[in-house]
């Protein structure tokens, strides 16, 4: 642990963070928050309501975990204004949203590892590789023939990095990361280990001999400040291009199809499934487990519940679920008539009798 | 970009495709199509029609596209026979079929680059590795005693191959792919990358103690033609063998427990999981998240729509849907039953009453 | 093939399993079974009845399989009691449970390869990194600053140890494993090839400027005895740890969101999915693709069937399946309704009128 230095660029990093102490007047200052309580508390953690310890600050934000004040031992806990009078020993600093403080807060107690630039020498570098000023390239790296790397780009060990990809600046690849040939990726891109961007689309013309494969010429295009999870993967286009739009952000194991093209900042939660040739508009949000058919229209602002099935478009600003998937109060509506029906079933069997 | 010369294997390799150009009288030679226009216009990429720019050949399938023909600024356009006379200035190539048209135009255009044959020196080499000609192996790629690799099969930079593993003729690994030892992979198959073939599936029998692991010692059979898509999970048999039939194409982040066994030809779409045990037959179509449960048998030419989940045997050449998946067509009229329903529920319960 | 020498820990290691030959009276000691014909019958492999060859061990454990054991090859056949009469030229071993019975024969049959301990040459370690007795480290693995690997603890070849990263003794990763900074793993712990342990979580805050991340400060744990199947993600916890609880198994391509806590011995199949901040209780059963929501919790010996989508809390002991899940009788009364009721939708229609 050392005393607090310069906020660093995040602790998603390569190394483990290193642990820094904030008092309170430092926490109210950064959260412009209102002091009540001792200025000088000490923190170096951070902890939920029911598990935090004598140095750590915590947060209570509804009236739900109240009770958990009284015997929680953090020395500071950041409050919303309606929950200051709540009974617990803490230290308080007053916020609006406590959550939000936290996002303040958290850069200050935890700073990345320095970042070491440099080049591992077990990296294998193509010919006509562009490296931008202090990028990061890890252990076993390889790095195919005309790679750009922007400033401060960095490359994860053991990932692989196609013939003529280019990465924007302070874009990060995780360990394990497989970007075909064919990719471009903008600037601030985060993605994470194991993902495969630009594989070989789903795309097959039968025939008599078998299915033969179409080949993949399209690209797969990701903008600035995309953040990528675990495991997903995204297809290359097939003629045309998969474009991924900027600041969208994506979870772990999706699968998104090729020419799928997804606009600006939306949410793609973990193991969503969009198929071939799909539209997603701007600022859609997708819950866990969705599906998409092939050729759909999303429009801008629409939000799926979890495990929705979409099998056709959806209009600007609505919210659907279900399978398949309909406006929502309409698919509540019949969830709730399918209960209440199985209970008078055999009142309207001798009603109106068997099948027809 | 280069002039035109022979055709290449395709454009799914590890690096870059090189770019050629094609004249329009070309381009009719490669389809059998009738040319209408300027024979010497000249293309060198391909595009959808309403992306297609001036060195681009684009093709017009469908009377809903027709329109952007107009506008559309393409040198070069398949069109299927009836639309040959939509407006539009660029020349026409008349084809039966503009899709699989293209299929003879893609390899010409877009050529793979050279195969570097040859073992990268970092490449790790078992005791009594076999390797056929023209073979290729990347960068710290780890080929386990005594795999076999066929004439011209590639196994992608990081790839780690088990113990006794056999690659037939002209199989292509990805980077970042492992084969456990106890896999035989057959000729011609892609694999992509992060693909595991012939883990340990998921079985243990309960105990006092917990859940005790049952060794796997059965086989993870691939055979040939088959192509699996990016993250794909292929478990080993647990005393029998997991077998994938000869050209079937498996999508991306599938899951195929212990003991399955797929047919010939059948396509899995992405995201789909079929538990232990279960027999799928030939050409049968899995369509995007289906589940399938265990020990389950799928007859041959059996389809099941999206997100299905089938619990018990479908017979052959029947399509199915829905949660429990029932055939289509009742299923579909049980959805509209319930949509139906839900508008009439209160009638109904004022018909009736209550609960029984 | 060798002759039995003493056991080995089992087949799942990186080298090809070496096979042993065992005599009809030796499997009959190792199972306590009742021996019946040829003590001197001598199997060196295992096989499902319907594809066992002469030499052969198999079992029968259900009248539905009886038919085959006529015509079956095997050598020698596991029974239970009340088959052993069931007709067939395979000398008999009765036990009261074959399936059972099976997992004392494997380990005899099929060796371990002899274990090598070592640190391979190409491995990177970082500083301070400590390694208990006998670890074994693959080609190309790359360990942390600060790693720590207990007595008899593998790391596969081209496996990514992150900084300060704890592995407990015996405990086992397979190639192409990423661990993040921030993860511990205990003891007898077995990791399949492409898992990601430790990755950030979904989360970020809305803002005028696009999504901003939450920083992800919390821990990743996976206590002792736990399986976890290839390609599955475990996200770390953001400001509280994600926890796998002692003995629970993991299938392939499952993802568990951050702040999940998961009991001990639970079981949880492919493609699950959990959302943040959920609980899971002790010796629960997700199967295969089933969604739940974050901030749920489900009880002590819950069950969900596959592709079950939960959205609120589970009590302890129940079985629930569907969308949205509910209680699995009443799940099933409303299926069952809803498929009568689409037979009867038109003289209800008729009864009561149109929409409302």
């Amino acid at each position: 642990m050392t005393s607090e230095g310069p906020p660093r660029a995040g602790t998603s990093g390569g190394g483990a963070p290193i642990t820094r102490s904030l008092t309170a007047r430092r926490i109210a200052e950064l959260t412009g928050g209102q002091l009540r309580g001792d200025p000088d508390a000490l923190v170096s953690t951070v902890a939920p309501i029911e598990r935090a310890s004598a140095d750590a600050v915590t947060f209570l934000a509804s009236a739900r975990y109240a009770p958990a004040l009284a015997t929680c031992g953090a020395a500071v806990v950041l409050v919303s204004p309606g929950l200051v009078d709540v009974p617990g020993k803490a230290t308080r600093i007053v916020v609006k949203n406590p959550h939000e403080a936290m996002l303040s807060v958290l850069p200050h107690l935890y700073a990345a590892p320095p970042r070491q630039a440099g080049i591992d020498p077990t990296v294998r570098l193509g010919r006509g590789v562009q490296l931008g000023a202090d990028v990061q390239v890890g252990a076993y790296a390889v790095l195919g023939d005309g790679v750009v790397l922007g400033d401060r780009a960095s490359v994860g060990a053991h990932s692989v990095v196609g013939d003529g990809v280019r990465l924007g600046d302070d874009t990060q690849l995780f360990p394990h990361v497989t970007v075909y040939p064919g990719t471009t990726i903008g600037a601030r891109v985060i993605v994470h280990a194991g993902v495969r961007l630009g594989s070989d689309g789903f795309g097959y013309v039968p025939g008599a001999s078998g299915h033969r494969k179409i080949p993949h010429v399209g690209r797969c295009l990701v903008q600035d400040d995309v953040e990528i999870g675990a495991n997903s993967t995204i297809d290359r286009g097939s003629i045309d291009d998969t474009v991924i739009g900027a600041g969208t952000k994506i979870d772990n194991l999706v699968q998104i199809g090729h020419n799928v093209r997804i606009g600006r900042l939306c949410l793609l939660m973990a193991q969503v499934g969009i198929a071939g040739s799909t539209r997603v508009g701007d600022g859609c949000v997708l819950a866990g487990q969705v599906g998409v058919a092939g050729h759909v229209t999303i429009g801008d602002g629409a939000r799926v519940a979890a495990q929705g099935g979409v099998f056709g478009d959806i209009p600007s600003g609505e919210t659907w679920s279900g399978y398949p998937a309909r406006p929502h109060r309409e698919a509540l509506r019949a969830q709730a008539a399918l209960f209440k029906l199985s209970g008078m079933i055999k009142r309207l069997d001798r009603l109106v009798g068997g099948d027809e």
